[in-house]
């Protein structure tokens, strides 16, 4: 191994061997710090609290001056490790075996971050100093768990402090099989909601006296299942509703229930914004619910996102080429999947993802191939380079 | 009051003052054998015993030689009266306030078998001894709870016995508004099932990795709501199909679940029996599920009953004759509502059920007029008086 492979993989479980299940910091982001500050960044420690949920911990560091200044967005926190002893080597102890690193937050995303500082700390070794333009860290201990102390109050707060940002890319590992499959330059967006239809209870042997709730509300699903939203284009894959639970909670089968309740879920693509997707969810409700002269409410959850797409060139030009260069494979510009950080970053600057390889994320034995690591970093640096030199 | 009233009211009372909530005896049994052996029956009481439930007493008494053997059938077991200080008078006090007599099971069904007993002793009185004909009472203390130590094991005792019944009234409150509305002439058969889909569990974000079992179902149960049994017939109102509940206990938004259940009850008219109803109910949720490729269980719950109609002309006729001789009333013969004991009884003889007005029974409150409860006792006098002389 040359010097460079032996500080991405030192830097990896340095991280791995603090126990930073969310909101635990564990040491990761004091670690993180101390190496980014041993290379010259300035390392800020932010705690943010809110009612009902733990403080958090989170870390900003930058360097340079000037622009394009770049955000490398990411977490240390992890999700918890299940049972110890199913793991062949402990979730903490960041141990070697037959090229793969294994730990609690290999791949999720200690591994990327791990090869983010690697590739940041070489390529200023490279660079005459003071560094003209900005690199960024944007570190949260609350990616795994609420989310609420983390990603989004950072942002607010460096925008308080007057960093704006021309471009990030967020490590989490978005490639489904090997290193330079994808990058992802978008997200659906997701809209979930309740639909409770109200009857009048009553007994089975006389249902003229009761009014069942559930044949209506089995029309009302009907109609949502019904409902093509789009056909999907070139950016996005069709918008899709998943009915996630239908429920009653009757044990007698001689009781007419009072109520039934459903809820779903819709990823949907730029085709639509949230408002005209809950105008569509809405109309569609009433209109079969009038049908069956059902007393019907529809609720949307709060949590929802809009779709984005990212078109900045620079940025995914930049990225393409490094991995192409790096790897031999020209990724693919995806938009699929679940939500990410990426959905507040986006009301900031141009973001991406770009990570390491997903598969055993979350799962017993996450690991990672140091030889991915060391690939990772390589695209990283190529990146800065490029990035930097454009 | 002349000496009926008072002799109906007085055992009405008595039994109410016995707190014989399921499977609880309180001395009710006792009291009403007492008043039966007083009047020359000879009173057996019988304990049966199961597995999972609790012991329960029952009686049977009978008097007279030869036949016709008719049979009076009910219960002295009364359902739970709820939080005792929501009543007005005690539910065990056996209260008359402006002519009511207030009291859990005044109507439901304590009223009447006192009805029937002061009815039954007062016509003894005017009958040459040893009578000729026989009269029976078969009481169960478990009509209103498990229902599995109480009538199915009377009547088979009974048998063993050597008793062979020629006519049965069961004393339940049938009358919808007023004694004399109705008399129930056989009942729906009644089915229940139960549904399962099973699909593949999966992230809401990646349906092409999951099966999501909710609009399988969805598809199942609207063929199943959309099935027409049958349009009834001049004896039985059209055989009707509930789904009672529908589960899936998901409790995240963007998990699509591994298992979606429903449940159903049909009540069905004499166009079926109980196996052509089976088979058409499986059809349709095979062919259903077939059309949506879902994996679906279908299991029939094990407690379904056939429908019957009862045509024994001298028991109806001489019923309705008793009613409208004392109220004036013509009687509807009926087969709405649910199920009683007289499903298990028309195995044995003819039955038709015939009580007091239904609408208090099982609420707080619950009373019975004392007006009606001496019409009662009048129309079961009458009914004896023809049922023997014919």
């Amino acid at each position: 191994m040359n010097s460079e492979t032996q500080l991405v993989t030192e830097i990896a479980q340095e991280l791995i061997r603090c126990d930073s299940v969310t909101p635990n910091e564990g040491g990761a982001l004091t670690a993180l710090g101390n190496r980014l500050e041993a290379a010259g960044f300035g390392v800020e420690r932010i705690m943010f609290s809110d009612d009902k949920t733990p403080d958090v911990d989170n870390l900003f560091a930058t360097i340079g001056t000037g622009g394009p200044h770049f955000v490398f967005a990411g977490h240390t926190d992890v999700v918890p490790p299940g049972a110890s002893q199913d793991w062949t080597f402990g979730p903490f102890e960041g141990h070697v075996d037959a090229g793969l690193l294994y730990g609690r937050g290999a791949v999720d995303m200690k591994g990327g971050v791990a090869a983010f500082a690697a590739a940041a700390i070489s390529f200023l070794k490279e660079r005459p100093m003071p560094m003209e333009g900005r690199i960024s860290f944007l570190i949260t201990g609350d990616e795994e768990g609420p989310a609420i102390n983390g990603t989004r109050k950072l942002l607010e707060w460096a925008e308080v402090q007057g960093h704006r940002f021309d471009g990030c890319i967020v490590g989490e590992p978005t490639n489904p099989k090997q290193i330079g499959d994808a990058i992802k330059v978008g997200r659906r967006g997701s809209l979930s909601g309740t639909i409770v239809v109200s009857g009048v209870q009553g007994h089975a042997a006389y249902p003229h006296l009761a009014d069942n709730p559930i044949p209506k509300l089995v029309t009302v699903l009907s109609a949502l299942n019904g409902m093509v939203l789009d056909a999907g284009n070139d950016r996005f894959q069709p918008s899709n509703l998943e009915i996630v639970t239908v429920d009653v909670g009757n044990t007698a089968f001689n009781v007419i229930p009072a109520r039934a309740v459903a809820r779903f879920n819709i990823r949907f693509n730029d085709e639509w914004t949230l408002e005209a997707l809950k105008e569509r969810v809405s109309e569609t409700v009433v209109s079969a619910a009038v049908g069956v002269d059902a007393r019907v409410s529809l609720e949307f959850k709060r949590d929802a996102s809009e779709s984005f797409l990212t078109r900045d060139s620079r940025l995914i030009e930049t990225l393409s080429k490094a991995v192409a260069d790096e790897t031999g494979r020209s990724p693919e510009l995806s938009t699929g999947g679940g939500t990410s950080d990426a959905r507040f970053i986006k009301n900031y600057c141009p973001v991406v993802e770009f990570g390491l390889v997903g598969q055993t994320m979350h799962k017993i034995d996450e690991n990672v191939p140091l030889a991915d690591l060391v690939q990772l970093e390589a695209i990283y640096l190529r990146f800065l380079q490029r990035y930097f030199s454009a």
